[in-house]
């Protein structure tokens, strides 16, 4: 057991639940995020079985189709399972998917009792696959180390309470508020350590978005810069289509990459993109709220903006973005004419400002990472 | 001795010196900020005096012309003094200014150790006064908290070295890099306890600059809100001297306020304001650099920098800041057109920004504050 006290040092302050039982539940957590990004549309989930104080099976969801979590850690126990504890961060599911479901294996297995991070987010089968289990004499604990599991799959339960993918709007901007200089240069606002935190966070997104001032300015990679990690879909969001055939998106090598465009626009250019295999598709009205809509039908999670100012203030202003990590370089770079992150939100008085629920600080590096949630009736 | 424990858990990591000498060095800071913003050009200064582990006399100077605190806690301390130890967190002087050496009146004191927290920054009588005290037998030990002790006389030590007052310019932003909506609205970016933390700030300076635009836009107090507290003198830079009668600044019932303008400029409005005992000085290069000047020339250890963007950048431009404090509020608002903290610096490139040293966050209520130092080299 001397493994997890160190896991369980780094926990949220002393709850009712025994420091074992949160210490298993991070353990499952720490299964679930090795298919971070490989998931969607389905949720992170890890599961553990732990008979006699020793871990006996452990398992995690690697992806739609595939067997869940559960069924991976029972398999993994075998008859151990019997008389044993399974740990799992996600209610099991009670219905018929692409799999069985996962409470009649459980119960099937012999478990005697169930510890769950979190219920299912979907109201219509909330609580579903406890009760089935309970029904089944297994004793069963819920909401272990809940605020933890709440944000691995905050994409998830987003897109399933309100049917789009969840927004994440990250920024770098000097101490006085800028993105780059008047002349539009910004390599680099952070330093290495910050950079690397970014490209982590793609590891984790499902798709990643810029426009085309973005490319055309920045020519960016929009990759994890791993060799072995998962690469968000790269998203360009052009009405007039009007990019240049250098950009390092076209190279779909490195990550696939999507071209939103209004119906219509540059007809030869979408010719040459897909002939590279670059996805294009078409929108009668491309908007952030169009583009999300549209990545939800695809069965993504978590979308990260990663645009200049005028498309970031659309995605705020039209409810595409719920979360803000702003990293703060601690440098001053100066003048009227650099852009700052955010664009024209209309908002007059200082009282107008969208502010920042559920907000917390690190540095990382010589940089500091401000994360908040934007008020959910604006998102 | 249990009074100082509290004190002494509040340290820096543990150093070569004894809680106790540490507790007592903590002591004297707290002594010294009771004068806070009152001593110019004066450094703040605290002393005790222990023996048998009992405090058998305090003291700080209060300012200009009257004693210093070593004086005021001998003599609290009287005979008890001998064979005592005396805390200081500046070396005692050595040299008839308005007062006699203190390190004279240590010596006939019978003291027989000397804890001093920092030496004299003027590095032509740099050590003279602790030499004097081992010439006469005392045990002088040198450092100890060393670091709070340079940080609380910062003001003093950069006027001494650079013959200039030490510049800290502070702003509040947005998340996005915002002080003011697009229409110049600005009440408020922070929340209560940040905008304390400033009146608080101001009690510790010796003198405030505005522009010309913030007195027509915000029309500030610019007091430290307090009725009992130093007020720092209210300056305001303006060429043209075109500000309404109305401002608040006006009222010297507050607060005193200097106007530095250029010569000649609306030679009217200076008798007006003159009238109404607001004092007018009129500089022929009207710079934040000859601003620093003057008041240097009239005493100034810190001086607090609260213009908007324009005036900001002139006067990192030209090394009048050497302290950064940006109040940084978790809200968005947006604005293309709206105004960022700092204006041209004429930085082309990211990597010309100004990176600051020294950084250190902390959060204050709902917002956060970044506090760093510019590169001396630019100051």
């Amino acid at each position: 057991m001397d493994t997890f006290s160190e896991v369980a040092a780094n926990n949220l302050p002393a709850s009712e639940f025994s420091s074992c039982d949160r210490a298993m539940m991070q353990r499952c957590i720490e299964l679930a995020r090795q298919a971070l990004g490989k998931t969607a549309p389905n949720p992170l989930v890890g599961s553990v079985i732990v008979k006699d104080g020793e871990i006996v099976g452990e398992g995690f969801h690697p992806g739609a189709g595939q067997p869940h979590a559960e069924v991976f850690a029972l398999r993994s126990a075998g008859e151990q399972a019997r008389g044993a504890t399974l740990y799992v961060n996600l209610e099991p599911c009670n219905h018929y998917g692409r799999t069985p479901p996962c409470s009649e294996a459980v119960v099937a297995s012999g478990v005697a009792r169930v510890v769950v991070g979190m219920v299912d987010p979907n109201p219509l089968v909330a609580g579903g696959g406890i009760a089935k289990l309970r029904q089944a004499g297994i004793e069963v604990v819920v909401g272990v180390e809940e605020e933890v599991c709440q944000r691995l799959n905050e994409g998830f339960v987003h897109r399933i309470l309100y049917q789009r993918p969840f927004g994440i709007l990250k920024y770098a901007m000097t101490l006085d508020g800028k993105i780059a200089t008047f002349t539009g240069h910004s390599t680099w606002v952070t330093g290495v350590a910050a950079r690397q935190e970014v490209h982590q966070l793609r590891v984790a997104c499902d798709a990643v978005i810029v426009g085309g001032n973005t490319v055309r300015r920045d020519n960016p990679h929009l990759t994890s810069h791993h060799t072995t990690a998962h690469n968000p879909l790269r998203v360009v969001m052009t009405k007039t289509l009007d990019l240049p055939k250098t950009a390092r998106l076209w190279d779909i090598q490195e990550a696939p990459t999507l071209v939103l465009t209004q119906t219509g626009a540059n007809v030869p250019f979408q010719t040459w993109l897909r002939d590279r295999q670059v996805e294009v598709v078409e929108l009668d009205n491309l908007t952030p709220a169009a583009a999300m809509t549209y990545l939800y039908d695809r069965g993504c999670l978590s979308v990260l903006w990663e645009c200049g100012g005028t498309l970031s203030a659309q995605a705020i202003a039209d409810g595409s973005v719920q979360k803000i990590l702003a990293f703060i370089a601690p440098k001053i770079v100066g003048g009227i004419g650099s852009p700052s992150p955010v664009g024209d939100l209309g908002l007059a008085e200082m009282t107008q400002a969208l502010t920042l629920e559920r907000v917390s600080w690190r540095s990382i590096g010589e940089d500091c990472l401000i994360e908040g949630y934007l008020p959910l009736e604006k998102s």
